[in-house]
């Protein structure tokens, strides 16, 4: 028999529909094989040595002192093709314009690749902490400096892994657009946290990491910092949330040690979602309140790693409710490398 | 330059980024060919002769009275894995369980196929009209009668076509959810058009048909009850909406010469996105007003087509704002057979 349970950050129901549920090695045997990919592929654009192939970059972390593994360690770029960009256009490029029944306006913004290494052939997974804290850092430095423009009001950080999660390059990247509005379903969002505030006193994404860490059973990690679990409503199956312990809104503002505690616990999962699932492709997006809330008690911010191993069909496209056939208590387990509950 | 257009009726940016534009012939190249297959497959449960493989019919449209082409037409069947299912439980099922900050109710519900054809390699695109209007009408029947059950808040008319779209069936059918919740997403909805009525005294879905009829460019077909077009603020690339011209709030209430204009457009449409983009693999839903709200001036039920030939990534999934590549007066060109505006 399936349940409906409800998503308290959302205001969303979830189906956890569990009678077709396939077990984590049935999701494995069908992920593609990546092993045996080169160090360097001529054709990549964000190999080292294949620089000139990109616009100027914002940010160059430079190669260790002793020169190993070349003269850079993680560089952000402009998308070539972006989605938004300023192109120097002003404020007022922001305004919107009303044509009849028509409401548009230009499509400004920043749209950045953050290369997380110069070798195409490692992931975050098989990257050492040490440089995946370069990668957040990267991220950290691109999100203060973007927020500084007023234009901006929501910036966006997201890794697109594997062609079902919408990239065919396989070279570590990751991106950023800052966007010139709030999306609505955003701003739904923070409705959500912000009424659920107003009635219990507490952040909801507080209140529901302290949840999961009474009931144990849908964790996956924890350190100091940041915990990571299955959440009771999740969307889809193996989907994991890093949160970070600290009550903060912003992403922006990250601390130096929380940068240290989330690349090890971000490492940890994805290094088990590689293990236990065969290397899927996913989905991570860092979920951060918009510019002018930094300082709100009510948002939280957190990183969501949702993989790709089922397709999102009519039903969910049409309901906006998802259909999950891995209950999350079953998915923490497996990825704790424990036989299922 | 993109641009960002604003959806009225869902109150969301969406963002017309046509740099990386394919053209409808890039498309095509991609699809999966479905020619050749058996008007009969042994192993299918949908396929006429194999009816013992399916749970007892809640309807069968029977066969021509010469005979030809089978025993039935259409039949609609319960899930055999349904998402959600009443199994005799009553009324009280739907009441929610709270335990500690744990929200749940029981999987209460519908789910159940309509199977469109009693032969396994037609679609709606390769039907004739007449027979598309009898799935329509098997639509129409079911929907009236899971409606009267006081418990089912939402309903759900749906079809997944080929893989990319979620299903790996190919014999010619589509699904319906009974939901004992509104889902967030489409309450947000309603409110949209509620305020937009508060507001402007009309139905958002009648202004913007209205407003598509006078700009004309992103028309793709049109007859006396109904509409096609690629909407103004497109999320996908070919996305078509089909609209009846009479406002009315619920699919429920289309009336017999609804249901011919409906299969004739429908037809024409799918057999367009056929055309021009070699076969692809779509999703359609039908969006209706929840229950209790049948009579509304501010909701429009409407069908929408999908066509799955992007990949919706982290920025999409993070932000709930799509990029589209494709204006949709160059989607809406193609389709008519015109060359891109």
């Amino acid at each position: 028999m399936s349940e409906l349970r409800r998503n308290l950050a959302a205001d969303e129901w979830i189906i956890i529909a569990a009678e077709r549920a396939k077990r984590p090695e049935d999701f494995a045997a069908e992920q593609e094989d990546r092993r045996g990919l080169p160090e360097y592929s001529p054709d990549c654009p964000f190999c080292a040595g294949n620089e000139a192939k990109t616009p100027d970059e914002k940010v160059r972390i430079p190669g260790r002192a002793d020169g190993q593994g070349g003269s850079w360690r993680v560089r952000v770029i402009p998308n070539k093709f972006p989605a938004l960009a300023w192109d120097n256009r002003g404020p007022g490029a922001v305004e919107r314009r009303c044509e009849d029944w028509r409401l548009w306006m230009p499509g400004v913004g920043d749209h950045e690749v953050i290369v997380e290494s110069p070798r195409h052939n490692v992931t975050l997974s098989t990257m050492p902490p040490q440089d995946l804290a370069l990668v957040l850092d990267a991220y950290r430095r691109r999100y203060l400096d973007l927020d500084a423009n007023p234009g901006n009001e929501l910036i966006i950080i997201f890794r697109n892994y594997g062609a079902k999660a919408g990239t065919s390059l396989f070279h570590p990247h990751s991106q950023l657009i800052a966007t010139p509005v709030v999306p609505s379903y955003v701003r739904q969002r923070v409705a959500v946290g912000m009424r659920y505030f107003d009635e219990n006193g507490r952040c909801v994404y507080c209140v529901l990491m302290e949840g999961e860490l009474k009931d144990q059973v849908r964790l996956v990690a924890q350190n100091d910092r940041f915990v990571a679990y299955c959440p009771y409503a999740s969307e889809v199956p193996f989907e994991v949330w890093i949160v970070p312990r600290r009550h903060d809104a912003s992403f922006g503002d990250i601390l130096p040690d929380e940068i240290t505690g989330m690349a090890v616990i971000l490492h940890q999962v994805l290094d088990r979602i590689a293990t236990v699932l065969g290397d899927p492709d996913y989905n991570y997006v860092i979920h951060t309140a918009p510019q002018h809330s930094g300082g709100v008690p009510y948002y939280h911010w957190h990183l969501e790693i949702l993989p790709r191993l089922t397709t999102r069909a009519g039903f969910e496209i049409g309901s906006g409710m998802s259909i999950n056939t891995t209950p999350p208590e079953a998915a923490a387990a497996a990825l704790r490398g424990e036989p299922p509950p």
